[in-house]
């Protein structure tokens, strides 16, 4: 029998096809959390939180999603590779579908050694694009050509006139003009809490969220994320299915 | 068949016996919380987060212990009964076991008119226990007459030389003077905080934790609750044991 996700992810192929939008890809928001809402360590230390079960679950999760977006305090921190690892073979040598990791780096931080290039020029993964914004000095294009070289696609995108965060709205229509219908976004703690603060102010930036919930406390110096929402507005996410993953709770809810 | 508590609570049992203490009850902290770890709303509004099997739950572990220990600010916010409601009927009329109510309360804040008393008046619950700071003044004396001419029994405690807070392990030690030999502890935040900051600090005042984990956001205006924890020792519990219960995860887990 050809493998296939968990059943919990059915979720996901339903949602995608019912709510697809016509200019930004439908977004799934996932990470996964202990018992106090904690992501990671201190200053962002990375956690192993989940276990091996839930962690197969990502990267079928993966599988279903055109593109993948992190932070780079993630890429600094994790050095994640975001390709489609421990999936059982599929039949007649056919590879899972890798999604394309899209890094947000306002700064143009990523180091041109990173996993996600050195994967990308030895064929184990997609070519990363990396989102910035627009900036002009020496030491900039330096970094730039830098990443080109070594395999990245450099994006850039105008700062709002107040503000030093790229706008998630229009990265999203930025992915979306590129091709992009799904996007899973993994985190870290400030991307996710973007996420939620742009859906609170009203823009529908996320449709699905898959929480994977550890039976762990990290303790208050752990690395949190903030969820603003809608004032008027709660629950603002409807709950679909909740599934045991190893030792870890798995829940899943779509957007109001 | 004799009605019985869900599988989940076995732990209970199996803990109770293994970890007695020979100064201090064994306690099982539990509470509901939301995905982003909050157990109440702003400024501690009640907010039910857990769904109808896991209320069942609580009442169910509510019989499996001799008291139930809730902050003033809880008994201020919620009037709570502290009783076993919700259950299956047993056979010949016998009654489940009802549950001795405790209530921190330094100040001695709690309303001679609230459910715990009005409903040990009626024979629908046990005598509560107050347990107030040691203090002398004509008011004080007059809110614990009208506390115990409505029932209540009123517990002094001498606060510490450095502090305004009941001194958990003193509490404990006063409780297992009187009898009690398993304590459920349910909140609030306040409670549920001092708990694990005295238990990051290396006295073993907690046993059991049983966190129902509701699907849905309160969002940063909520209550949480904060986990201290030993700083060299991570992962200062050990998971038991994670069940479904209606659309929210139930997670056990022991001290270590």
């Amino acid at each position: 029998m050809r493998p296939s996700p968990p059943e919990l992810l059915s979720v996901l192929s339903r949602y995608q096809h019912i709510q697809a939008h016509h200019d930004h890809p439908f977004v799934t928001l996932t990470f996964a959390q202990s018992l106090d809402a904690k992501i990671a360590g201190h200053h962002g230390e990375q956690l192993i939180l989940s276990g091996k079960e839930s962690m197969v679950m990502t990267h079928w999760m993966r599988t279903m999603h055109d593109a993948i977006l992190v932070g780079i305090g993630t890429a600094l921190n994790d050095d994640p590779q975001l390709n489609t690892r421990h999936l059982p073979p599929l039949p007649n040598n056919e590879r899972h579908h890798l999604p394309r990791p899209v890094i947000m780096d306002t700064r143009l931080r990523l180091p041109p050694t990173c996993k996600l290039l050195t994967n990308y020029q030895n064929g184990r993964g997609r070519r990363p694009w990396v989102i910035c914004a627009i900036a002009d000095d020496a030491e900039w294009h330096q970094r730039k050509l830098a990443l080109e070289k070594a395999g990245a696609t450099v994006i850039q995108i105008p700062l709002p006139a107040h503000g030093s965060q790229l706008p998630i709205h229009t990265i999203l229509r930025t992915l979306y003009q590129r091709g992009i219908r799904t996007l899973m976004v993994e985190g870290g703690a400030r991307i996710i809490g973007s996420f939620f603060a742009e859906f609170a102010s009203g823009r529908m930036v996320i449709d699905t969220i898959i929480v994977t919930v550890s039976p762990t406390f990290v303790g208050v110096e752990g690395t949190g994320y903030g969820v603003q929402l809608h004032s008027g507005k709660t629950p603002a996410f409807d709950h679909v299915k909740t599934d045991l993953v190893g030792r870890d709770a798995v829940m899943a809810m779509v957007a109001l």
